[in-house]
């Protein structure tokens, strides 16, 4: 939704003739006056659907600095998803799948391979963009009325930046479009710890009666054994501890704590109020 | 002005609060419903000047990154300025001198310079600022809902591209002020090619009488052979050309051909439209 | 150990003295003669520790490039065994921690957290360093003998630069020495495809009854059937296979060549053959 | 020659052969045992003129990286001799042009135009270069034995950052090759300030009698006066001047000091002795 907003705020300034002669002066067809050369223009603005602008643009070159920033913005929010749908592709995290299309992802020589290569190629794509975008705001530094060797960064980056966001946003839509999810796995994940993914709702919980600075250091030190003793489930481990004893939280109670889907907060609330905008 | 366009469309979205607890799911005050967090929220914001957000976007950084992204244009343009005082200050140009300070720009042991500090302090600046946003280009992609190493980018690369964003504005904004400018040294650098450098007026002149291409390449050659035969000006070699002589055209138009006052097209309506916005 | 080779070869040309004067002629004791000028700079370069050039170099900085890019290249090294940490930390992988002590990287309102504070900052530093890179590499384009703002950035970027490689080698060597490694995780990761991952072992073992290709794609939808008969093992679903079973392979065989510990290949002796270099 | 020497030093590093199957530990030839895997990954590489590696390298990328950055040094030392072609080249300037190729560089609009064509793709092609350089110090980073993400950066990198290197190399040689020099206009230019270019040589001359601190200054103090007086000549304005007649310097020696041809210093020699090398 930002980036749309965004694409909305530049495409005026973006989509704007350059017409201006030699040296943006419109000094061939000045004899007929300002009115005259501002409606040539004008025409010309029209049949290419674009504006016509403040003053000649050919050394302002922050209009097309400002595309390729925004397409390291837009290709960097599709990366920052393509990443997490790497890491939870993994064998040990198994949540969520690319879409599966024969032998699509898979290796020549190790047959069990699902790789996630949309994911793979939309974080290279926008890695590659983030620098050509780089490229373009030094385009932005050109000498005088008639850029020299500024100007041509442009020729080179333009069409490459602009190819891999599109590419980037067609593997990014057919990636979402066909995103397998295994609620199981989120499930199973999520009890790994026994509760200690959310301990914070036991240190809260514990706060109100033994003040919170003191629950802090004491979960954090349950939860740090854990590992030393791990056939000691957390809640048992928080139950056999004096503090916790003499707090007089109830078993029921922590179970209760020590349930992730019990704390999962507004979540289901707030992805309703995006939805719904 | 199109940078303050810029800064206003995106404030809104850069000055929102992050308010929504360590997995941005407001849990540990969920229980009051939504109705109620959302007034903390709004309580929150309100205090500090913000706006409330869509939703947590701790782990979503584009509205870091668009900021960096837009010093990095604001201080292109700066260093646009700056590297085209730089030139025009060159000993061969001398059109265009940064503000005298006594013994500033100064050199120890070349007493006759008179360097161009602000300019070359703006392009370096310019110059780290846009690899500074690259680099927030890549925080952007931060892993889950806890981005581990790519969310302390900013904070190694925030606190230095504001300051250096500042600075270069300080500089561009005292060089601007206090600009010298010489008209007579651009007068003489302007008839240095005695009419050479409006070849292009003289070629649409003759153009209306032989043909626009066959008027370029005969311009382009006498232009050519200026550098070998310097002693003859622009006009007595066109005049001394047999097809300028059939075409007719009279020394008194070639002379005001030539002359560069008569051909800056409608820069002035241009300029003057410009500062009336 | 090519970071040294590399830093030991590029040390003798940026360890160079600049003594040429404002101009780099050494003009202002040129009256002595070329001898006695080079034995003037050859004292200053033995005082310092440095060598003497070929000629003046201070409008030719690939030499600080250089040791900009040579930074990148070992932060880049850094960031890579630190960004494995960082997966290999994840509560579902759990096969390695950073070194722990007390309350470092600890959460303060998730007591169960510890964070990979120091992979998380040598990836950090190591992305800031790649783009301070680029912005020396722009430094080396200096105008004329007495470069206007190219070499301005060095006095921005070369300090910062040197700081973040300086400390993201401290962190990398704390953390290479208390490395904790769970040897009991990585076997229980290893089993969890139930020798899906040395599938690759299983396609060449059949191979060589069945053809390697037929027993790729054999394999390959084996594999992915898994994921919906979890109760099977992989031995079991290849057992059942009409092909398998006509190749003659034994259940013997197919347990030897599913068991990871019979496929790590020659990774012990290539790990010794280094260690011994 | 620098670029030469780390080229020869960085060559051996790269031509290196990667033989070592999907995870890099030969398993799929390990029953043959580590001397037959050794020899069959020698003959490969000897087959293709390349060594063999100490260890698996297929997700250690700094043999790639290394060659990258090289390239950015080696054309950011191209941009920078183009970018004095293009600031000698300047019509106010006249002291250096690009090889004459009848129409190559011509202006469609204006016929008097010379483009630095080939210093203009030079600079534009560094600019890229450097940015591609740090898309390949990113691929670095690649996670765990077989990157995802990282690695393919390289595939869309590497044959754009090695063509642009070689297109640069190609119209730097050709550029060299042809450079026109006209030096009667670098002495017309040393010229323009009737001495003040060697000001430091007039310092340092009067130095020796009255102090070099106050030498710099009075000598600072008429230069900057120059401009309102340009009637009057350096050398007159030194002679006027109360301290420089009590220093009891003569209009002689005032005359040979404010010579540029004078003080070049050991510019000659130095020359020479690189040609020498």
């Amino acid at each position: 939704m930002r980036h749309e907003q965004r694409l909305s705020e530049l495409l005026p300034r973006l989509l704007v003739v350059e017409f201006g002669g030699a040296a943006g002066t419109l000094a061939t067809i000045a004899d007929h006056g300002f009115e005259v050369a501002f409606q040539v223009q004008a025409g010309l603005a029209e049949g290419l659907g674009l504006s016509q602008p403040e003053i000649a643009w050919h050394t302002e070159r922050d209009r097309i600095a400002e595309i390729g920033a925004f397409f390291a913005l837009l290709t960097g929010t599709c990366a920052k998803f393509a990443l997490d749908v790497k890491l939870l592709m993994q064998t040990e995290v198994g949540e969520v799948y690319e879409p599966y299309a024969p032998y699509r992802g898979s290796s020549s020589t190790m047959p069990q391979k699902g790789n996630p290569i949309s994911s793979v190629y939309i974080t290279a794509m926008a890695s590659t963009v983030k620098q050509l975008s780089a490229a373009l705001f030094e385009a932005l530094v050109g000498d005088h009325e008639r850029s020299t060797g500024l100007w041509e960064i442009e020729w080179i980056v333009l069409p490459q930046i602009s190819t891999l966001t599109h590419a980037t946003l067609v593997h990014t839509f057919s990636l979402l479009k066909g995103l397998e999810v295994h609620p199981s796995a989120m499930k199973k994940n999520m009890g790994l710890t026994e509760g200690g993914i959310v301990s914070e709702a036991v240190m809260m919980g514990l706060g109100k009666r033994i003040g919170r600075q003191v629950a802090h250091d004491l979960v954090h030190d349950i939860c740090r054994n854990m590992a030393d003793a791990s056939s000691v489930s957390f809640v048992d481990l928080l139950l056999a501890n004096a503090e916790v004893k003499r707090s007089g939280i109830s078993k029921e109670e922590l179970d209760r704590l020590c349930e992730p889907a019990n704390y999962i907060g507004l979540s289901k609330e707030m992805v309703a109020a995006v939805l719904d905008m």
